[in-house]
């Protein structure tokens, strides 16, 4: 062989010898590479199919929660005894004054001797274009008898149904944002001072009307038909109509939100039951609500002063009472909040007084001031201690009415105070006043001027066994709302 | 160096040169496709561990589903005000006027003072087997008081309290499709016109039965036992019982479906309180059931003949008077239905019409024909205009019945006309006659013959403030049901 | 051209031959490589934002478990009809004998004829640490009137409105398990023989407790103050208050766990009525719970003594009978269970015996035993054969005991005996004799003592329509527990 086939062997082998596994990691390439592009498209699919179920899932769990959702639960609920220094079965209630008889309230803590339950059920209606309905309905009950078994005494009865809408596309401009609704209700709007177990306002009945009309970027407003009944006479049904207009001016800022509400009042046959009752009358509500207490501390106030007339001369449940004179005139002024002492001390004070006269009778009076003072003091996660105090100035003079017919009230001048201490359980002591359900015990002393005790004989300061001036009530309750 | 040698340089050096890159090029692969195996392992367990997460939802998904699903809620509601033209408390109904006293409606739109609530719970048990049982409760309220507190005069009862299995695998062949129930209840398969708030059916009561028993390809029967209460004598409680067999011919096509429903009633003891009084009878209905109206237009129609004797001339609420005597006579004939008219007219005739004798008296005889049509005309989305007119024949002549002991009927022949327009809201009016919620508002005039108003004195057209041969009233009103 | 040029020219074309493909395989490569990576990249994204997804699934499935356990229904009721053999209304019930009214039973199968309903809803709050409460409302409603609508006899009530919270992070050591109430309830652990229709233990009423306080290793205790309604004395409600101790000893393990509660009872003013009556009083419960047949088989036993004195005579629903004399002395024993006998078969012995001493009027003295079998035998997947017998003996002395005050008592002495056999359906014949809804058709035949029938002219054997010392009712009934 000669050089030059040698050199080209050597070359040839050379080759070889660098190609050789070049070609081998070919082949190993070519199998991981093929089994990773297998691979890749088996699990592009699963992943397409694992979407597929999660999209599907997620039409479930909208179907499941549609269905969940078409349905709400609602409740206030507060059970509980009361036991006076004596055991025997306490007395009590926040309108257990003379003032109480013109809606007078004292504080309610350690002050309960029922079980009272509002149990409501909601229906909703959602559309696609977020147009929505509601039914609700509420069976209410209230008791003071504390066995398991009440049907002879029982009172429940349904106390809202009612249905709204909202969202309509029909409803444009001026009523883009409104809602309109008809039957059996509570106002939506209406507010109250928890603590004296009172409303500011107390709108209810069944009628129709529509919410958030919007007059002026500042201005929205609410409209309504509300009829009630008073007594029957023979097979007369007296119904009472009562016109709202009901205005709020500004939205919600640090200086607050006015509004201005006012009811006018119809109930042609009403003085068919006595010529000096009054068949119609009006009443109005200026009030302002801040979401601060007063410029000083974080917390809410509210403010609001109510003048009516004839029938509007009951400023709180509008259109409730019947007895009412064409001449009454009643004038009513309430603060409340509730604000943040320091850490761990919450303080919520009340201030509701009124004056009305010519009421129910030519010439009586009736003048009564409300204080109130509770105090929640943190001190652990589950437990706080609550205190109560309330002062109330009673000055009545009834000129003889004598709505039972068998027990004229007699002219009463008079203090009532109330202090009450409460440990109270809840989930989280740090959530609040308005946090339920809370479980307390509590202790309540309660003195008076015995002057009170003879206003009524049918009332509970004039029960023989609530005598004396002063009464000691111990307990336990819970209350929930939700 | 010689040329071999040189040559053999060049070749080494150009394979170098070849080969350089591919070596750098084979370690890149090497690096990449390692890379991406581990990538791919990973993504792939991920995948994995992601499809069991999916799996782990699903079984919750479902698990809340069951929750949700165990429970339903249902509910019928009408609640609203009715005002006459002198601003008092309108009165009506749709069995206002005399031929009313034996089951004669006139249309109810714009014609109801009332809030009826009609609240559903139920519980459902599902089987592995695809075997059910349900449980329902229905408590029911009705009501003309339109205040928010009716304690005094609450009718709040349990109208129904039932359960009902099915697809148990016990039951084969011709009890394939069948489902038992016991307790109280509405029957299952009760018809009604709505718009006359008449049922043409309505069998309830306390007892048990068996639905859907296929007797043969085309006729299927409901078998049933009823028991129902008359009033007592003594402690004595009168018991009425119902046997029915209610069938079904045919599925239903384009011409329809026939039912023929027998019912027998024994009553041992009701001739205890008056001998004339019946203590059984029986009654039969045939209906045929088209779900077009008449082969005219889309919608449905109903046409139905009722024929009864002694205790089952009461037709309708099967077994529901106990005041029929051993010789009353029924017949009742009723026709309607649900036409679309024209694009956004909707038409809803319909018709009934009866007449008995020696029905409470001896030779006593009662005739009557109402007439109805309600139409709808969708106007937006959300706004649609409702219009109701009434005509009623009354020729009853009572005999002197005396239901109340001091208030004997007279007999009275005449006409009644109904009009009604209601501005109707629903959330979508396309949705048709029955969607619900709607909220309307409306005017009635209403005219009769004044001689309607001497039937009686406690009825309505008998009412002093109801008087003169016509009345307009208005108002507002929701009706829901889901 | 010299042969190294070509030896060349030939290595240089033998490379290129060679690594032509290389290279072509090499683009291939980088090609698929490249794909590879981009699309690994791409399902890798893709997967993250599954994973994303079904984070955000997850998250709003348990935002819909929330909502769903949020709410929970429960509900107990029973609702049929009993027929007797001269097809008139039945008369029944587990308390119809003399011994009835004095709490003795008799077996509830095929002797029912009411609807009773008890409606539940509850309120589920958890937090975040584990800490619970939830409120629970009970409304409930007896009717023997099998009529649909029964505004006039209505019972419906609210039974139950309480709260109860545990897991509370301030509660430790003792009170680690503890959980605390307050409001209307049913004490959580009274228990019942289902049989007879009889609680062993109901204590029931408003007030508060804690359950649950380990008082050592093997001690649990339940404190609570019940309180319970007295008829009025004028404006005076006389209260009953109840102090109980309800101790736990040991874990349940094969040979059980026993019970000792303790109740301590005061109404001040019970004496007031009558100077007879208690005004106080004290009972005991010694109970041994098996969850097996005494040994014998499977299933639960459970064995009880109960001793009460004055106001405690009554000794099964506690503080809930006022007619009680200060001497009066009670004691009954029970013994109850369930055993599986055979495949298919199942057995429910119970007894209840006890007797009182000067219980209502000074001497008198009540005697009774009542022995109930139920045993059931399941045919299919769907059907059982459910058996019952009852034997009880009455040996009552009332000393001219009068409640209604027009009816005094009659001493008797005799037995009385039931048989019943009740063809049933239900979901799932295997699931026990405590599984629902049941559906039941059945037949009772009753025999006794005709001497029992002079006892009371008021009570069920005393009617004039339920001599002779024998009785034969069927009927039909649905029970449903859930």
């Amino acid at each position: 062989m000669d050089k030059s086939k040698k050199y080209l062997l050597v070359a040839i082998v050379l080759i070889g010898i660098i190609s050789t596994p070049m070609l081998a990691e070919e082949t190993s390439y070519e199998e991981r590479i093929t089994k990773i592009e297998d691979e890749l498209a088996e699990t592009k699919e699963e992943l397409a199919e694992t979407k597929e179920i999660i999209l599907k899932n997620e039409t479930y769990i909208a179907e499941v929660d549609k269905k969940a959702s078409s349905f709400d639960y609602y409740g206030y609920v507060r059970s509980g005894i009361l036991i006076n220094d004596s055991l025997r079965g306490g007395k009590g209630g926040p309108y257990l004054t003379p003032a109480g008889s013109v809606g007078g309230p004292v504080g309610r803590l350690g002050n309960e001797p029922d079980t009272y339950v509002e149990l409501v059920l909601e229906k909703n209606f959602y559309m696609e274009n977020d147009s929505w309905a509601k039914y609700k309905i509420m069976i209410a009950d209230g008791q003071e008898d504390a066995n398991d078994w009440t049907a002879d005494t029982s009172d429940l009865n349904v106390r809202q149904a009612y249905a709204e809408m909202g969202g309509l596309p029909t409803f444009e401009g001026t009523f883009a944002e409104s809602s309109i609704w008809a039957g059996k209700r509570f106002d939506r709007d209406n507010f109250d001072i928890h603590f004296f177990d009172s409303d500011i306002v107390f709108l209810a009945g069944t009628g129709a009307g529509i919410y958030d009309v919007k007059l002026s970027e500042n201005w929205m407003s609410n409209f309504s038909l509300y009829g009630r009944d008073f007594e029957d006479i023979g097979s007369t049904d007296i119904e009472n109509y009562i016109l709202t207009m009901n205005n709020y001016y500004k939205k919600m800022d640090y200086y607050g939100k006015w509004q201005v509400m006012l009811n006018y009042l119809f109930a042609k046959d009403n003085d068919r039951t006595d010529p000096d009752r009054a068949d119609g009358g009006a009443n109005i509500l200026l009030a302002h609500h801040l979401d601060n207490f007063y410029g000083i501390g974080e917390g809410f106030a509210k403010t609001t002063i109510q003048y009516g007339h004839a029938l509007g001369a009951q400023v709180k449940g509008i259109g409730s009472e019947e007895e009412l004179t064409e001449d009454a005139n009643a004038v009513r002024v309430t603060a409340c909040g509730v604000v943040g002492l320091a850490p761990n001390w919450k303080l919520a004070p009340a201030i509701m007084a009124e004056t009305s006269e010519d009421r129910y009778v030519d010439g009586d009076e009736y003048k009564w001031v409300s204080l109130n003072l509770r105090l929640s003091n943190e001190i652990t996660e589950n437990f706080e201690m609550v205190y109560e105090a309330t002062y109330q100035y009673n000055d009545l003079s009834p000129e003889g009415y004598d709505p039972d017919g068998s027990d004229p009230r007699q002219s009463v001048n008079g203090d009532f105070w109330k202090l009450t201490v409460a440990p109270t359980f809840k989930l989280d002591t740090k959530s609040g006043f308005f946090s339920r359900p809370e479980i307390r015990l509590f202790a309540t002393y309660a003195f008076w001027d015995e002057d009170l005790e003879d206003y009524s004989t049918s009332d509970v300061l004039g029960d023989d066994d609530f005598s004396g001036g002063s009464g000691l009530n111990f307990g336990a309750q819970m209350e929930v709302w939700f």
